[in-house]
């Protein structure tokens, strides 16, 4: 085998490595903030059909403007939005990727708040967009005069919003995307806003989504996934909601043919049954909410949460604290965050398993005595 | 719905339109050169009990080294290959764009001999990496000493070499690869070489593949499709094969798992079925042939293929045969060249249809009795 450094690379990927979130089979995975709940029997049958009939006819080419799927999408998400606002990829890093080739790219940038979502610089490094990163206040809050602020001295090409923010879990006023949009009108230009609601479904019950805000807002994006609430991550589907004109410009860069027949299919299936998919974000709710409460009880920081997952300081030594729990079996999340951990809510046996564990290995891995 | 002009576009896709191959519904359609047989039965159960246990732990992400899958693909493909020499996408086009991203991009470019595939152009566009068009001879064949001085005199940073070539069918001979890959050092630097064989299976029984030569070439990559032969173009899987190096760059510009679970079920159930896969292969090389044959015979100039379609000159009015084809039922594709059209070779049926059809509406689309 040759070595890397001996091929072509292009300059700014040499030294790099792959995004590498440990794959690590273990009892109870918690890292990469999935539902961790199976779907729903008779959901699980549907797409098992739906798929089996799009065999028949596997060896054409798939629907390529998925059309069946995006008015699945607008039934789903209401507001009044109809298949032509929709657009979906392979995830919703494809849906970002293809915002930025159409958008962004070499001689643009895009603006986010930082601590975000890692892979927003990576998608901005693989599209040639300057990344600029504007670091949160210590609570990891956004004030709508901050986030202007922001926008008047940048004046960016793209903002990413992520509501609620990964990996802090900081819910996302409306009023903060509200001056954000406004402040997104330039004197030469204008900038898109994209909201990232990839965790929305998870907010208190009642809390509205930037969908409400699209009316008017045609440089508006809200995006979303299929890989948490709905818990369907091993399918890669993301979404987004926009004006049509949007949409018309992200076909300009989507690769033809890029949803196959078979995530079409079961896509389809399960937005078929979303109220039954989402069944299960009641549970996780109660559990995201008891880690809160517990990790508190147990002398940790945790910050405020509207997702699936919790982020929590007061670890004295956050790498030997994940080391000690995956060898208990439990895989959590490092996040590059001094004296922090990120972990996900799990069902209530495994929430509980996590408690217990952290419990046991103490905020330097070695045991609640070593204090 | 506000109009695309409106929104902050990157200033090259102004006025740009998307990718759009017509997808009509007819009876006879063989414009995209797909497989236009289904896939057998059984397979087709094997792929639908594969899914159905993939659909188990759909809310988990899937594996993003898809390691079962690339161990698949090195099976099939044989010569001493094996998984760490292996690299897939969601088709090839997404392969191609991961090759763009890691080599290629701004300040850099692509070589490919015209006229070829239509994408090529456009996944450099899409990655911002300078496209070099050489044109081909006239008959579209590509001498060793031709391609070499091309190379010599652009110095091109990747090459794509399709083999054997779209729209033209042209069969490639590995002299003319090993021809580029000696020219393709440079005293500053090296290009990637690409064999797009994504036809290569329906080139004549014993055509060696451009696999023979990976030995001792650390910067040629083969790149292949489930799309044609294998009559999986539903499914979106392409695939490459090079020294792990490559693989290991490639891995630095996909997005993380970007193959669903889904994908690698399916795939990996007909990596299971290949030779039955492929049992069709014979059968659309006679009708290729039966085409060469008969669509001489009825005047026109179809240019040698070793493909699963045929370009044929000698068409007065290419626009008028596609429209008057395709008021018979018969899709088939126009492809921007003075009077040349493409047909793909369907099954017997199919092609007996397509070739009384155009017996029938003659050189100018209004009749044979017009000439």
């Amino acid at each position: 085998m040759t070595n890397l450094s001996e091929l072509p690379l292009r300059d700014d990927l040499v030294g790099q490595l792959p995004y590498g979130a440990p794959q690590a089979v273990v009892p109870v995975a918690l890292n990469v903030n999935e539902n961790t709940h199976g779907i729903p029997e008779d959901v699980a049958h549907d797409i098992v059909a739906r798929v089996a009939a799009a065999v028949l006819s596997v060896n054409r080419y798939p629907d390529r403007e998925f059309t069946e799927l995006r008015e699945s999408f607008a039934r789903y998400l209401g507001h009044g939005l109809d298949a032509s606002n929709i657009w979906a990829a392979n995830g919703s890093n494809e849906v970002l990727q293809h915002i930025l080739q159409a958008f962004g790219g070499p001689g643009r940038s895009l603006l986010g708040f930082t601590p975000t979502y890692s892979m927003y610089p990576l998608l901005a490094a693989g599209t040639g967009t300057e990344w600029i990163g504007v670091p949160r206040a210590a609570d990891y809050t956004i004030t709508p005069d901050a986030a202007a602020a922001a926008m008047r001295e940048h004046q960016p090409d793209i903002v990413f919003l992520c509501s609620p923010n990964n990996p802090t879990g900081t819910p996302l006023g409306l009023d903060v995307i509200e001056a954000v949009y406004a402040a997104s009108q330039y004197e030469n230009g204008a900038a898109i806003v994209v909201v990232d609601e990839a965790y929305a479904e998870f907010s208190p019950e009642g809390t509205p989504s930037a969908l409400t805000l699209l009316p008017g807002r045609p440089r508006l994006l809200v995006s979303r996934t299929m890989s948490k609430a709905f818990a369907f991550a091993g399918a890669r589907v993301g979404y987004l909601a926009a004006d049509a004109a949007v949409t018309d410009a992200l076909r300009l860069v989507r690769l033809p043919y890029h949803l196959s027949a078979f995530t079409q299919a079961a896509a389809n299936a399960a937005l078929a049954h979303s109220e039954e998919m989402l069944g299960m974000v009641g549970e996780i709710r109660e559990q995201r909410d008891r880690l809160l409460r517990e990790l508190r009880a147990l002398g940790y920081a945790p910050y405020d949460s509207a997702s699936n997952f919790v982020l929590f300081g007061g670890v004295e030594d956050p790498h030997a604290v994940f080391e000690a729990l995956l060898a208990r079996g439990i895989l959590i999340r490092e996040v590059s965050l001094p004296g922090q951990l990120r972990v996900t809510a799990g069902t209530e046996t495994e929430t509980t398993a996590f408690l217990e564990a952290l419990a046991a290995v103490g905020p330097n891995g070695r045991g609640p005595s070593a204090e």
